[in-house]
């Protein structure tokens, strides 16, 4: 093995696998911010998107191509040549890219979906990967659903594609269906059939039977070198192998690996934060190495194990993870200093305009209440700062809401709009029915709810309360989030940003609103 | 291998493991329910709880020996005398009790925590095993933190359980640290090293770097006969292996393991809502079988794919596991015969008293709004049926609740205690802030907020919003959940629900409120 066999490379898939399956999509700036957050981690290789699937994918590859410098930015194709050729465009103002080509390889693939035959795939294989190396000397090829492909077939196509210039080759895991000790024997035999030492081998596992992690590691004893994978496991169905659980698995078990990452897992916690707040996905409390309780320890045994020695019940240190040990809050007397190195801790990168406005709603945050926490402050970063819609058509300028069991919960809400301001009122269910039926009132169109979510950010009833949305109107979605410290407000902010970006994406979808 | 060597039995330890991280006490009504949907998913085992660790504990293991009669039912119990007796105490009603019996034997426990010798911890196991047999013929031991302990000394341990009588031997990976390859290796070699065939080994994972099933599924290949787990994966920390991935796994792979459980993969589903609602901690939307968007096929190539053929990008169906397929909605038209088939189909058994008073509140539901979801439905059966609370001491009779940018949030409660009705207003930072305020000032006593979490049941704004809320008074916590249309009475609700039960836990414990 040479040298760098001691490095796994990560190649982060988050905004592309992992956004596909959050049901919206991320705006350029949202992406940037994630993009940004992935290189403070360290990964080597940013998958950014898809860039002949939608114009809104390739402007985000390029993007957060021209603007993040660190790592490799790859973007996926597939083996048309009018994607690669999408991809090698959207690519073009990076530092280093990666063209991302693949084409499926499984009987059942080729057969229902491709509807082509093994010798076509092979074919098809060969041109795309020739076509991307004369645009690019990255190259990455993938076969979809690998672990269900003929060996013999696999060993061919895999050949093919080295010998056209791919760099890189990519066995997926693709429905989550192998099993750790039988994907070891698998990545084993392939890697030693095709027989290229100079290659880098690589694996994307979904987690549908919860092996996703396990089967990438199994990968790496195997010989692979890249490990693809998302924040928080992130991906279509129950999506891809979470990247925190297979980094701190091969830290924690170097004895066992003898091989680690570059990554600096100290920034898992705010960067798994940061994607679950820009994506509205949450984190279950359970969840490995970045959940709320994954370092909490409720029995008493092993409360009383860990006060004689933390290593009883701990394998890793909470701290090497980024997790808020004594939660840190910030309050009024907190100055700007610290609030901008909190919110950089936090994973976020502000420009100074925005960093300047941060801190004036932090202060104005302050006068309501006494301590402001993490979430606190992420929330309003969300809300407020990197709202980033393009244009804010509709504005809140005022709102009432009474509820009680007296009577009908009734809104009535204020917006500005074209520089005029209305008003409607309605009766609901709730409050937040009442309010969406008047600010529907306002409205010259009805979009279609299709998510609603809230939460609140803390465990304190003063807390901010968050809430997201997403609207659906002529098969455009688009998504929305509010914070407030008023958990109403939350939800009609919300709304209202959903609207705004909505006829955004009508817009760039040239859909008429 | 004997006859029974292809059935892996499931143990589950939802209501032991689970319960202890969850940061809050189930009571024993809440257990009951669990412990039915448990035997309507056919499990072999139940760990109903930790007898000697409090009186309610102790409580809910015998009301569920009493009631649950198919599953074996089993206590946990140290290695002290006083824990077996409690335990067999506590089991005493079952149809099939078994005794589990556990202490620490890797080096640092025993060092740190136990402060024992090895030989001191040999004895103890030989003389709680002889003690729990002579008291139940099915005795369980567990060498806890078996994956960091000396192979030599755990097979002497083992060996002295078996002498003693413990039919069933379970090698915990404790702090989750095992790595599945390894772990295959580690069970391997200590079942040979025993070498008793008439004993079931059992394996028990922690998931703290992800890998909990996967190490069930390895020890399973290396001949463990039984997988203690939990739905949802709930557990201490990062939880436990999750059961519905074990289980699927083994169903999905049969060609791989050539083993099978008796498990109704059928109703994991519904157990897993149950859990969750029960519990207060949700699940994420990407969890493997059980999440929301575990069957959902969002990328445009991946529906292209389902389209052709269903099996190009599924290894199981949702119908297999008892994902809602088209979410059938109920609504005024449905008839008490469709709203009972609902509520069972959802996990849920209740009491003819029970079953009248749900179908009350479903029609006042139905007139509210115009679909009711099996959201709504699990929402109203939690707050308003199964809320078990044994006394009401205080009942909310009337709220409002005034908020908007014009004013501070205002909110006005009315409380019956005692046959008297006070009312009291507050302002505070938000609606639930300025309505915990107001009633804050009607008790006699405040206590602290320890946990406030808050959704909405569906995708609707006229859904029914779920606030769940953890209250903490001198070291006593008690959890109370609320449902509403309007998610601000959501919150009152919950909030008075938890300060009942608050005074009930602190009678339990003889602590003056």
């Amino acid at each position: 093995m040479n040298a760098s066999g001691d490095i796994v490379r990560i190649f982060d898939t988050t905004m592309r696998d992992g956004e596909q399956a959050a049901r919206i999509n991320l705006n350029t700036g949202e992406k940037v911010q994630i993009a940004r957050a992935l290189e403070r981690l360290n990964v080597d290789i940013i998958e950014a998107g898809f860039p002949a699937s939608s114009k809104g994918d390739f402007e985000a590859v390029a993007r957060v191509a021209s603007e993040v410098r660190g790592p490799v930015i790859a973007g996926l194709a597939r083996t048309k040549e009018s994607d690669i050729t999408a991809a090698a465009e959207a690519l073009r103002g990076a530092a280093r890219s990666r063209i991302h080509t693949f084409i499926a390889t499984s009987a059942i693939h080729m057969e229902y979906k491709l509807r082509m035959t093994p010798d076509e795939v092979l074919r098809e294989t060969a041109q795309a990967v020739k076509l991307a190396r004369s645009i690019t000397p990255d190259v990455e090829f993938s076969a979809e659903d690998a672990s269900r492909s003929d060996m013999d077939f696999l060993a061919e196509v895999f050949t093919a594609a080295i010998e056209n210039g791919a760099a890189t080759l990519n066995i997926p895991d693709t429905v989550g269906y192998a099993m750790p000790y039988e994907f070891e024997e698998f990545c084993r035999a392939i890697i030693g059939r095709v027989n290229r030492p100079g290659v880098i081998w690589s694996v994307h596992c979904h987690n549908d039977l919860g092996l996703g992690v396990a089967n990438s590691l199994a990968a790496v004893r195997a010989g692979a070198r890249q490990v693809e994978c998302t924040i928080n496991g992130l991906g279509e169905r129950a999506g891809n192998a979470a990247m925190e659980e297979i980094v701190m698995s091969l830290r924690t078990r170097k004895d066992h690996f003898g091989v680690d990452t570059k990554i600096d897992a100290s920034k898992f916690f705010s960067t798994s934060k940061l994607v679950s707040g820009l994506t509205g996905v949450p984190v279950q409390p359970n969840k490995a190495v970045v959940g709320i309780n994954a370092f909490a320890h409720e029995a008493g045994i092993h409360q009383h194990g860990m006060l004689c020695n933390k290593a009883t019940y701990e394998i890793m240190t909470p701290e090497s993870v980024g997790a808020p040990g004594t939660d840190l809050h910030l309050g009024k007397h907190s100055g700007r200093h610290a609030f901008s190195e909190r919110v950089e801790q936090l994973g976020y990168q502000l420009t100074p305009e925005q960093s300047s406005a941060a801190f004036e709603y932090f202060k104005e945050l302050c006068d309501k209440k006494k301590d402001v926490t993490d979430g606190d402050i992420e929330a309003f970063l969300l809300d407020r700062i990197l709202s980033l819609t393009p244009e804010k058509r509709y504005e809140l300028k005022d709102y009432a809401v009474t509820i009680g069991s007296g009577g009908k919960p009734t809104a009535s809400i204020t917006l500005a709009h074209d520089g005029a301001e209305t008003t409607e009122a309605a009766v609901g269910n709730g409050p937040v029915d009442a309010s969406y039926k008047a600010i529907l009132k306002l409205l010259p169109f009805s979009p279609e709810l299709a998510e609603f979510r809230i939460r609140a950010t803390s465990e304190l009833a003063e807390a901010v309360g968050e809430a997201h949305v997403i609207l659906r109107y002529k098969e455009i979605k688009a998504q929305g989030r509010g914070a407030s410290t008023d958990i109403i407000e939350a939800t009609i902010r919300a709304y209202i940003e959903a609207v705004n970006r909505l006829y955004s994406a009508a817009a760039a979808r040239e859909v008429a609103i």
